[in-house]
């Protein structure tokens, strides 16, 4: 039934989580749940929102939602990105009502309170003479880059351990070379189903059928072994083998990491990172597999080294290949609605239509999240009926389940934490 | 005000409710009582959902939505009809994603788990050894046809008193020959009001002075007698009186069952029957009265023999005439939302174009629901007021009193056996 | 967050209100404080809700929404202005169902009941014997007018002040002759917004760079004095200095009372009137200052007079020219949606085309509500951020401030009498 899901029996649900199978109807359609994964996921965690290609110059800015939040991210006059609360400090009008641009102050259209890329509050008209201008910067948001990636965090304080994931995975992005990219396009998409399938979604390719574009270039052998291999894939298998040998031996030549870390499930910041070898031309997500642009991307002296894997919780994954990145940034609109943002870049000095076609470019992961998004909305329609129950995870989503672990501890962390502040209050 | 309706309060308003005029305004307009109507009327009662000339071939479904429930009805290999909640016992995704189709198997087009339309689980790939498809059959939802009409029951345990219905109402129904039948058309109709609002409207003819075309054929008499027929319309029922001794006569000559039957308020499964004769030609609900079908659906020698009229609650009406029937399935989308989904069958070798014109075959009821929706939003709109308070029923409005009183008394019921399990959970 | 607020925080909030800063975000985003204001402001208070020009004839109607309720305002036979609830005695059905119109009786189209246009119950088809009529007649809602402006109230006990501000405010309009005027144009405008942000984005001028149209006629001088005027303001005071001398002068002459008058934030009804001089040709709000209308509205020589401006809480502003009227009321919808009407009013005898032009008549203000209504967008979107804090108000805000004050009044006073009445029942 639409029957409520009040605050208690949040904690319930929560208590109760039962293991090796996917989570009960409410965490994914109740609001109440909604609002506890901004307040305890989303507002706590680093965020992917951006990439720093999108704002070359300072002065440039780009403002992003983040459940009820807007925020604005600026590179400021020493070339840092910064993050400020969209929110006018005098009567709270909404400041930058693009999505982006280029400014040299951040003006309030309201009132015209004027402030520095800074944040500091430069000027505001008819004040009274005791009225103290540095009581009223604007309010900031914690920022960072790794190569060329922008993070947030909404949180005061926010999760100590980003500094290490940055740390590990640094040297598998640096060679794609993200400062020298620019956007060849970026799509908004909005599915219809709770974010948390959209991420469990990414998290197993069990239905990867359903991707038949994809499946092409991409060996569809997500989480078999050589044990479990079944005979129809034997072919493709054996390809992959080889694949796999060949690619190992680029990486190795060319010093480039490509092992797989993952530590999705224990630790603030889940992350999973790994380098392999595509399948066809192994170069691109293109239809034939070969590379999509001409100047590569990556510093890289061919371009058959397939894609470098990048899932970090709660909210992105990346697809690194030779000569071109896709980054994918999920935000939660509503319990039932969800934006995956995509955003494809090449090098800086690629041209559209000469040295890339944007359509080759694009088609792979565009129409693959298409399909996505219909997964996605059949599972929200299905768990919104009365009559779903938990359903068991095969052993080839072993991912959705660390995922689904990681949010249970995300959540169990937060509600202790504000269980032990109410008891101190009430001390 | 648009104040909330708690949960006690809700309570109260069923054990305040005042006999002789219509509810009190959060019935028709608080979201807490269209979740009750759901829990205690539309999941527990039996509902008329479709026709069989719908599921004709094993494989043929037609998905159906009740509230939150996503419900399929296949017909399987023995040619039973039988229904199953569509969610797909993995991970919930909505399985069958059109109105209607023919399967061989049930497959979720997720993952592949593939179901049989018994509904077992025959193949799910990719699963540890130990996995038991046994356990993971699509849920069964109770279902059963009554010469030719699909009902469903989301209750564990469905209402014990319907089998008695099907037998009284059968013989009367059984000559219009549904099981020969063919949906000639079928209209989704958005009402913008409350599901009981539609439900009263159907069972006064107060109002009928606003459906001129049903008018012409029906004659307007319904709750009028010899006593109390006001002047204006003695004609009329002069007229009556005619077709009516006439009708008797052949309704006795050819064994057709025809006395009314009321029990709205004193059981479960209420419901009215009655064979009565209709005005102008006594065919059909056309403009002129005539038949709008060549080869008649009834096994009837002649097609001057009226209308036969069902009410079922909670949600359905039908009419049975000689040369087609119509059915209307009610089911509530939101407490200021109503779907009314009607369909008009014929003989199965009616041919449209040649044996009917389906505009004059569907024109007076297609009208008079569009008349209808305009009445319902109406009472919405106006009891959406703070200033509504109930008014009161006249004489010609007691079946409306009737399917108040019947749905009171479901709520108490529910309220008392919920009352009982909570007590004896606490024992 | 999205979090909940419940009624006790309400009072909370209101409680701890914090003078010379604007709202908490809850008491412009939360549905709780929409109720809250529907009840304890909007359904006590005096409300401007129409013109008597959209009222001639006896029998003309105009129907208005008042957040949840449903009013007729109909002209009765002794040409007295009356409102009535648009729901009907019996089963609650909305009556009227057209935003304007004239009738001889108000039929309910449902089923016939039939009301006076002084709400009696007239007829009302197949009652039983015992029926009483005069129990039924449409529930009347309190409804005066003012020199041509048409108030109601929905409580059964008005503000008692009312008498006195409309004693206060008549010398002021009258000479604007609004009984002889009719309706030029009529735009119905929905804000993105709270209503309260309607009313405060009203209440000041530290906005106005943002209007540069209605800029060029109205001197932007709104709460400067000649202590403060900033520099770039000095040449336009200049002129402001003397054509409120001339004005003056002309007001005395010709007996026109236009001295400020300003208790906004210290009785139910709280108010401001003013007669100032306008820029330009000082006559009208158009683009050259001068007249729109060539026979004068208002019972003047001349048109050189600026013009009368006239704030009423909760929900009205007007500006009265010599040529025309402009009335503007305002009607929440919801929590984030607020309708602002407003209506041109031009002498009865001024002929479109001939003795005024539409466009150049209802210009200026037309785009100034289209401004204002992107700045309360977004002073609304900001707010709904979890990161706005109240801001200061400038002195130049200072009716902001009485608005809120106001308003804060009205909630403690409301919860005041509902805690009497609660502790009354409980005794």
């Amino acid at each position: 039934m639409n029957a409520p899901t009040p605050v208690t029996h949040t904690a319930e649900l929560v208590a109760r989580r039962s293991v090796g199978q996917s989570l009960e109807a409410p965490f994914y359609v109740s609001d109440e749940f909604f609002d506890l994964d901004i307040e305890a996921v989303f507002a706590r965690s680093w965020l992917f929102v951006a990439t720093e290609a999108e704002l070359p110059e300072p002065g440039d800015y780009v403002t992003v939602t983040v459940g009820p939040y807007s925020v604005i991210l600026v590179r400021d006059d020493d070339e840092e990105v910064r993050a400020f609360h969209n929110v006018c400090r005098h009567r709270g009008a909404r400041i930058l009502n693009e999505e982006r641009g280029s400014v040299g102050n951040i003006v309030c259209g309201y009132h015209h309170w004027t402030y520095g890329v800074d944040g500091r509050l430069r000027y505001a008209e008819s004040q009274a003479p005791d009225f103290d201008r540095s009581c009223f910067g604007l309010r900031s948001v914690h920022a960072r880059t790794v190569t060329g990636l922008v993070f947030i965090c909404l949180a005061e304080r926010p999760p100590a351990d980003f500094d290490e994931v940055a740390r590990r995975v640094e040297p598998y992005i640096a060679p794609h070379n993200l400062p020298h990219a620019k956007v060849a396009k970026q799509i908004d998409l909005v599915e219809r189903g709770n974010w948390k399938l959209t991420m469990e979604n990414n998290r197993e390719c069990y239905h990867c059928a359903g991707h038949p574009e994809l499946q092409r270039c991409y060996f569809p052998l997500y989480n078999f072994t050589a044990a479990n291999v079944p005979p129809a894939l034997l072919p493709t298998y054996e390809r992959f083998l080889k694949a796999d040998a060949d690619a190992r031996a680029s990486y190795e030549a060319l010093g480039l990491p490509y092992a797989p870390i993952e530590e999705l499930d224990d630790r603030p910041t889940g992350f999973r990172i790994q380098r392999e070898p595509l399948d066809l031309a192994g170069e691109s997500f293109t239809e034939d597999g070969t590379a999509a642009v001409k100047p590569l991307l990556a510093d890289f002296p061919t371009a058959r080294l397939g894609h470098l894997g990048l899932h970090l919780q709660p909210n992105a994954w990346f697809h690194f290949a030779a000569d071109h990145a896709v980054t994918f940034s999920v935000i939660p609109l509503a319990s039932d609605r969800t934006l995956v943002r995509t955003t494809w870049l090449v090098h800086a000095d690629a041209e559209e239509g000469v040295d890339y076609d944007l359509d080759a470019l694009t088609r792979v992961w565009a129409v693959t999240n298409e399909q996505d998004a219909t997964f996605v909305a059949r599972a929200h329609q299905g768990i919104s009926s009365p009559a779903y129950v938990p359903g068991p995870y095969s052993p080839s989503e072993s991912q959705v389940e660390d995922f689904v672990n990681w949010y249970i501890t995300r959540l169990r962390a937060h509600l202790e934490r504000r269980g032990r502040q109410r008891r101190g209050r009430q001390r």
